[in-house]
């Protein structure tokens, strides 16, 4: 495995390169659901590429861009078992420059829910994605569905932008007791991983009301509510695969989301049914 | 040549192509400004493709695009017989989306001079461009220096976007008298034609200026405007290559720029010392 920090010596490495290419970006602090991206990308392309940096322009001023959970070493070595051909790790001012061109976020996808409580962050997920897709010019891109809402913003700049790639939704992978994988999940202590669970069994609650029938989205939110409680809750969301909100779940289209707050730490989770 | 309208017929076109690209991004109504760039791509490449896109996103609401010139059949004669391989003429309804990212030109470099009358208007022209550059995945593109501050940009896009390709700036061309070529002279008349050989002259009257031993730019800015009243003049300015305003003419690195306007038409011209 080659460990590359500039991009000059990336791009030199990525010319010697013939076959599809998977790229896997995170920031870093490789958990199972990172793994689970990263043997998809193994297992689906000649080559793969992990990226870790913590892109600073995707973090609030208010937020934990100093505190976020970092591993170096780990990284290095689940990258390595996992057969990666290249960890990418850059960086800041490799990445960025003073005087450079911004992207926003597209104005209807990217303004609710995270959007909403996060203004800016989609901005900075885009603006840096979009340098490492130039970079990599990669085949296929891999990101978790626990970030569902970035998955739908990245295949709109895909799209969009007419970039040749194909972005590649993983499944969320959860501890034994249903909490979804997190980086931030560090933060909590034994007992609010406790209280996490309530995300994950709000999402459980709704995926049985749907496969008893109940289709009505207000009737769905009321009871992951109830079950939520007493939480902090940020929002609690039915929408489509492309974000519209909807009144009644159609099957194969709907996402289910849960953004609460465990002691200072948010957190999310999302069913797709 | 082949004169495609559709990106996904483009696309699939280009696949079949082995070798260099050079790409020409145009507004159409081609003159021999255009041609000297589409001469040099042809040159310098295995295929050229020029593309013919009036691009909205570049206008002001106040500004000229719906009497912009428009020549799609001599556009496409020209192409003919320059030996273009493809000649690109999208629909707007084909190159934006409803709902899609936006860019943001670079804050410093885009806000002054050209970006400080056109607000905007340098936004619309990365938007575009970011779009083509993907679709097209050309070697090289071709840019006039007549638009000098659209080359910086371009060029600084192209970096910190780290976009795999790279810019050609390509000499102004300039009727005999010493109009430099535009699209947008079709709006002067006769008289109006006359004043405007008022924006090379102060232009000349630079240049001679620096080979005389005069360095000072308020000296020359101070003679320009001699030369160029009674026309209303938006603004004369003398930039180092980066677009940084430069007290003292450095030679090799120095460009001067003026933009005017006769009659209701506005005109820009600029040399490069």
């Amino acid at each position: 495995m080659q460990v590359i920090t500039t991009i000059c010596e990336l791009k030199e490495h990525l010319k010697t390169l013939q076959g599809s290419i998977g790229l896997v970006p995170t920031m870093g602090a490789l958990h199972k659901g990172h793994i689970s991206l990263i043997e998809k990308s193994v297992k689906e392309n000649d080559f793969t590429v992990v990226s870790v940096f913590v892109n600073p322009t995707q973090f609030l001023p208010n937020e934990d861009l100093d505190k976020y959970p970092r591993n170096e070493e780990g990284d290095k070595k689940v990258c390595e078992l996992c057969k990666v051909d290249v960890l990418f790790m850059p960086l800041a001012k490799e990445m960025y420059f003073e005087d450079e061109p911004l992207i926003k976020a597209p104005a209807k996808i990217a303004s609710i829910l995270e959007g909403a409580t996060r203004p800016g962050h989609f901005d900075g997920v885009l603006r840096v994605l979009n340098k490492f897709f130039n970079i990599v010019r990669p085949t296929r891109a891999y990101f978790g569905k626990k970030d569902a809402q970035q998955v739908a913003i990245v295949k709109n700049i895909v799209k969009t932008f007419f970039m040749p790639l194909e972005i590649v939704p993983c499944d969320i992978i959860r501890e034994a007791d249903g909490l979804a994988l997190s980086s931030r999940n560090v933060y909590l202590d034994e007992e609010q991983k406790l209280s996490a669970l309530k995300l994950s069994r709000s999402l459980l609650k709704a995926g049985n009301l749907i496969k008893s029938g109940e289709m009505d989205s207000n009737a769905i939110k009321l009871e992951m509510k109830k079950i939520l409680e007493p939480l902090k809750v940020d929002y609690v969301a039915i929408v489509d695969r492309e974000f519209r909100e909807v009144s009644k779940v159609e099957l194969e289209n709907t996402i289910i989301l849960v953004a609460a707050y465990v002691g200072n730490t948010r957190l999310i989770d999302n069913i797709w049914v």
